[in-house]
């Protein structure tokens, strides 16, 4: 930091650009089920706008001669504190798709968090990109055995982390999609969430509904059991659940509202993170994900004591665009910006931006 | 919950989509006088608007394997907290008119409150759902004679509540309306609103003039007298006056501003419904009315201490697209949204629900 | 109240539809002139903007069988707590002009303001409505013997009060209108702010810089002395500058800023009425004009503490689609809308509304 | 004040006008690289929008015959509180560029900052108007030796104050522009900015990137040194920096965030005024630029506390449309527009505005 731009560089620049440039290629079914969300969609845009709520109070005069945005989660070196949100079904975009994504993470230098409805197998993922980190998300099933076999399928492949989502106690109606929810293409095929009675099933809202509505907080020692790794909670929503997650076994805590896909009317994920960050008081990392769209609201989330940030459809629209390069491109693009934006507020490093560099509209 | 979404079904996915199909289908005299609202609509607009500046607050991690919405009103059990609500003249968007809600509302299981302004007759109302449950709504009429005689009918036909809306000290001009006020078509009857002298009247302002300026909390008494039933309080919007309705004799109390369509400019319901709440104080059932459009938004109006929300216009949407069809599936898909809803906030039961899922929008 | 409605009646039904009508009927210059502000217009919206920020919240069930809209205003029986404010050129929208005013004043009961920059001199506006109570509208100009004489001539014609304009003290730029401010039409007359030594002149612009900016406090006895009548301030905006008016003879005080016609960006009417009546402290008579647009409106003015409304642009609307008759209707429909509010929200008398009435939309 | 207006004059009426005129006779290029900013472009917008969150209360009845807008900055006379303020390339949008701006400031009676990336050398603008005051923005350079050589030419050339830009510590990306930056045509000369091995230079790109990223507040002496003049520090946003400014031996503090065009999601400078002026508590003037569109907006920040504001985009407009003649009418309309507005505040001396004119939007 500085550096000079390449004029010649012809990507979009910013993400509201990228995201016109992935509707014009994707199809209209991929682009209906990505860009969608639950109900009116008013959780999807109250995300986005939550951000813009809190403006920068910049410092000047400080030196920025050597500005980093390198961290670590759960104790994984990373280029940036951006990890690449689970979301479903990465070959509706791009052919390569999840091995693709798995390069682009590689190359990015962040952390992959595989969805349980990937499109390609866990193990697939895991050799795309051997020497990368990776996460692997999943619900908890009816059938625990298949949970438990898919823990331990992520296990061996090299997964660090297990993500267990916990926002599927009902499945979600789509309104804008034709009967409410996806129907998948007939050569898709989901070897992570399908079960072994019928592996080759695209019937996804069967599979969805396979997910257990009874779970609670004294699962998530089982998840972290069978697979002998550290577990982030994905989809907490109020400090008092963040603290029985850690009661319960939880590493670390993803502050999350399925990016407006499940229940519309919830609130923003900036309007509750302070309150999960206060909780948790320290006693494990808090990622945050929902409409963040720029460097700069990645600088908001950190502000407000996120340890890092999940990026969910603007890696799609990256993957759509171009491929393993453009979801290289979105996060190499979210890094360099997070890195400007810091440089701008006189932070050098991301452990030393806090709320004091935050001013909220009234 | 949860239960997969049937892919082929056609009905459009929420109600705001289905107002767009009923305007389609609507004469343009029914449209106009079912969608407009008094002066230039503020109130009607504030209705709306107002459920959405509650974010929903999820809890997880709950076990969610049996959620149920059904709750009883007045002691009748229903299938979930909706009530249809009293709207005038249903033969404008359907042949069957109010026959066919009655046959609606008792497929989903839930009270119809017939309006007082009916083309239908109480007692015909009643002989097409014999064995549902039925409120009759009414104004004190100038001529109590007459009023009595109504009420003494709605006990007869097995009605088993009065709804007594206190909104008419004078007479709404519906400014969008040529001339102010809506002219029904010939053909049209008011059988329970007619006086005995010009049964066949269609003077609907006339019959409106007839309502009683002078009615007083004094008065609430007269209608359980004269019916030997419950009477609930309709267009209460503050808690002071609550509290005077159920001085008065009242079994319950609906907040309600007729849909924004009788004085532009009042507050939303939304707005004073925790007033009229804390002040009600567990005394007596609430209920609220104005702008519901989501089994979410039913979910905030029984957080904020509603016993049921009163459902108007989307019924008249359901009936004008497909009959009774539609009227009954406007009913069952709120109840199956507030089901949903309800488990992906971790609360299995309506009694279960409270402020604590809300943040309010600042 | 309540009665019915005529639906024979063509008359626009809200003041909105009676300006869109207006515009159809009157001149491109004297649209513009009417329509605009002072710069982006900012105030000009404000001011319509703020009333709806006050939501009612009515009473019910009081006895509304006899709702009176009739006031008093400086001791002077009105039909309705309405004013005609003072505006100028009422021939550029009607042949008859003030005439025209003065008679629909007369005919609704209610106080015409007649305009120091009329284009009918005082006296002929008397004549046209000899029995109408009338007030006459002036500003303090450099030379003091023509205020004075034109004070006299007031008094003379049987006006019963001088309001004295306050906001005067620099030349408003009218950014819509070609070079700032208006060019009226050669055959245009001042009567009553011509000079002497040029009783044709048509050069307003020129007029309006013989106002004193040098007027204070002090110079608000002068009028009283001259005329022997009572002097109501129009113009102030602040509860001190008010205590200052009365300390100096003012009999009442009307809050205005003009329209937003003067200058941009000064708070809107609505917003500081509660201040001035906090201040004025009952010890007189408190008007109100700016974007008053509906009985609501008077309504919440009212329950702030105004003893009436000064109505400007909508009359104009009223003489330019249908002379004296639309001018009429005007004031006629805000009576009639006041009084069904009234009802509405359960007060029978203007004495009897406050704020108890009324909640701020946060 | 008050005076007339002429209506033969053409010039647009207000900036908002103007800026539209501008935008039909300067090149796309320009256009671009002068209309838009730092990434969504939120802050731009902010930044007009928080001046009109600031509402007037005027005060009347005070004499108002004798008002003054003209003060002193740094000690230095000028007509009025308005500063032109540093823009790059004034050539980009008329041939005499810098030149027209600095005969335009010196009619006009203010303070010209000129730009280090202007167009023009500091001493071919000082030739252009040489008893006009000016001053030099300037960023502190990696290279010390070329930074103290500019600072010296400024004192040489009869540059009365440096102005030191702080907000440099990283290459801002305008997400509008191709490739994120402007590429100046090829006939641009920086004589300024453009290092001695390299004068004629077009990179700015890479003349941009020569700015010091570890410029801190012991640096600011420096400028005072090398040039034995006062610094103006521009670019703070924050009490507790203007402060450590004012340790370091700032002279005076200009609140900027660079008209939005460096990072976006930085508070508005409105917004942070008050806390600047407050923390500066009287030791140096502080100035104020961004969004400022007219003269209330002027007399806005005055109430604030600011001791002048800085044009900077409308100075363009008006350069573009009509060179000289329309710089100059740019500021001296904004002045007239104050005066008007301090009289119709009744105040007539800048010195005597102040928060109690105000009231916030809530």
């Amino acid at each position: 930091m500085p550096e000079t731009n390449d004029p010649s560089r012809v990507f979009p620049p910013t993400l509201h650009d990228l995201e016109g440039a992935a509707e014009g290629v994707a199809s209209r079914e991929a682009w209906d089920y990505i860009a969608h969300g639950a109900g009116d969609e008013a959780t999807m845009r109250a995300n986005a706008d939550a951000w813009g709520r809190w403006r920068l109070r910049p410092h000047v005069l400080r030196d920025m001669s050597d500005v980093q945005v390198a961290t670590t989660v759960l104790g994984t070196a990373v280029s940036a504190p951006v990890l690449i949100a689970p979301t479903a079904m990465h070959r509706f975009v791009h052919d390569e798709g999840e091995r693709a994504t798995a390069r682009a993470a590689a190359r990015a230098g962040v952390v992959y968090v595989v969805s349980m409805a990937a499109t390609t197998s866990l193990e697939d993922v895991a050799a795309a990109a051997p020497d990368a980190p990776r996460w692997a998300q999943m619900y908890m099933l009816r059938d625990r055995g298949r949970t438990q076999a898919l823990a331990e399928r992520a296990a061996a492949a090299g997964y660090t982390a297990i993500v267990a989502s916990v926002d599927g106690a009902a499945v979600p109606r789509r309104s804008r999609l034709k009967g409410g929810a996806l129907v998948p293409p007939d050569w898709f095929r989901f070897p992570n969430l399908a079960g072994p009675d019928d592996p080759d099933s695209t019937d996804l809202m069967g599979m969805v509904s396979d997910f257990d509505p009874a779970t609670t907080f004294e699962d998530l020692g089982r998840f972290a059991e069978w697979s002998g790794l550290p577990v982030v909670v994905k989809g907490v929503m109020r400090g008092d659940d963040a603290v029985l997650c850690l009661d319960g076994g939880a590493a670390a805590i993803a502050v999350s509202n399925h990016g407006g896909r499940t229940l519309d009317g919830v609130a923003a994920t900036a309007e509750v993170l302070p309150e999960v960050v206060e909780a948790v008081d320290g006693r494990a990392e808090v990622y945050v994900d929902g409409g963040i769209r720029s460097g700069v609201d990645v600088l908001r989330a950190l502000c407000l004591g996120a340890r890092a940030v999940m990026i969910g459809r603007p890696v799609l629209w990256g993957l759509a665009v171009d491929g393993e390069d453009g979801a290289a491109e979105v996060v190499t693009q979210l890094a360099d910006e997070l890195g400007r934006a810091m440089a701008l507020c006189g932070r050098d490093r991301v452990e030393r931006v806090g709320t004091d560099l935050l001013l909220p509209v009234t």
